[in-house]
């Protein structure tokens, strides 16, 4: 199964592509979408395009997105919530469902304490999917996502078949997918 | 040409279409969309496909959305933002600009004053669009940014145009229009 993780943010919304085979896990794509210096409403298309090409691109079977600390900043929670909304849209309009993983949850699957900081998390995502080098914060933290929820759905099928498994990590390419203004490059 | 208003909410969002030709509104339709009760994805697509649906049935030239108020409350303002979001979503896939106005814009467009409260505002737009009832409160506000949309689009025709001009109101049938579910009904 392929899944799909996200990462909200306004300025910058990351997104990881894994495919889960057993309790294989291969790296597939990673990257940022970068909503520009528009108006809100023109920065939240970017982001709903982006996120709906990165769907129809890799063709997921699971999405999963990072909850979000709210901000001192009520106008930056504010913006924060909005451009999440805009990328739960897209995964909701590409017919996913829609699984939330707190960062607490993200970091205790990937580096398996919930208090490790962004450095662990890149390491870790690196280390599992055997990536040649470290991927950006962003799109760590959506590898780490779709990660967390590649566990959650293995504990919740072994409990389902009371069977044992491991998730061990499986080689893969980083090919360093990017996106500019909701267009994939390179 | 057409103008649809929106005001914003994750239980509930107001939509309001009006008709301006010249100086002349007339009222087209108005209504809410009630997000039901599932998880946040799911509400979210509810108000995505009923605000894309609203804008497929109207046909509006023009959109507008309240500015909304941060709360006291972050968990309340992050999840109103990914409401918003959706709402404003929608709007853009349907190729419309957005123009956002905040509340006190509002009550200055229809009550002429900043600090009316929310039966002044039910009252005069149903003054101004001569319903023949009050509407409700969601779809009063959305029907108040749409009314605040039209007078700022005249104001800056005048300017362009050095003409003068006075909105008055026009009669209007109370469609009394709702959605539930994402779906316009009655």
């Amino acid at each position: 199964m392929i899944i799909l993780g996200i990462d909200p943010g306004l300025r910058t919304t990351g997104f990881g592509v894994i495919h889960k085979q057993g309790a294989k896990l291969r790296y597939i794509a990673s990257g940022t979408i970068k909503s520009g210096e528009g108006s809100l409403p023109v920065r939240l298309k970017v982001i709903l395009d982006g996120v709906a090409e990165v769907a129809r691109t890799y063709q997921p079977d699971y999405a999963a997105i990072e909850q979000v600390f709210v901000n001192v900043n009520p106008q930056s929670t504010l913006l924060l919530g909005q451009a999440r909304g805009a990328a739960i849209c897209a995964l909701v309009s590409a017919e996913l469902s829609v699984a939330e993983y707190s960062p607490t949850q993200v970091k205790q699957a990937v580096v398996g304490t919930g208090r490790a900081v962004k450095a662990q998390v890149q390491d870790m995502v690196a280390r599992l999917l055997s990536l040649p080098g470290l991927p950006g914060t962003d799109a760590a933290d959506a590898l780490g996502v779709a990660i967390c929820h590649a566990h959650s759905r293995e504990t919740l099928t072994l409990i389902a078949g009371a069977g044992q498994g491991t998730t061990t990590a499986a080689r893969g390419p980083l090919a360093g997918l990017r996106m500019k203004n909701g267009r994939l490059v390179g």
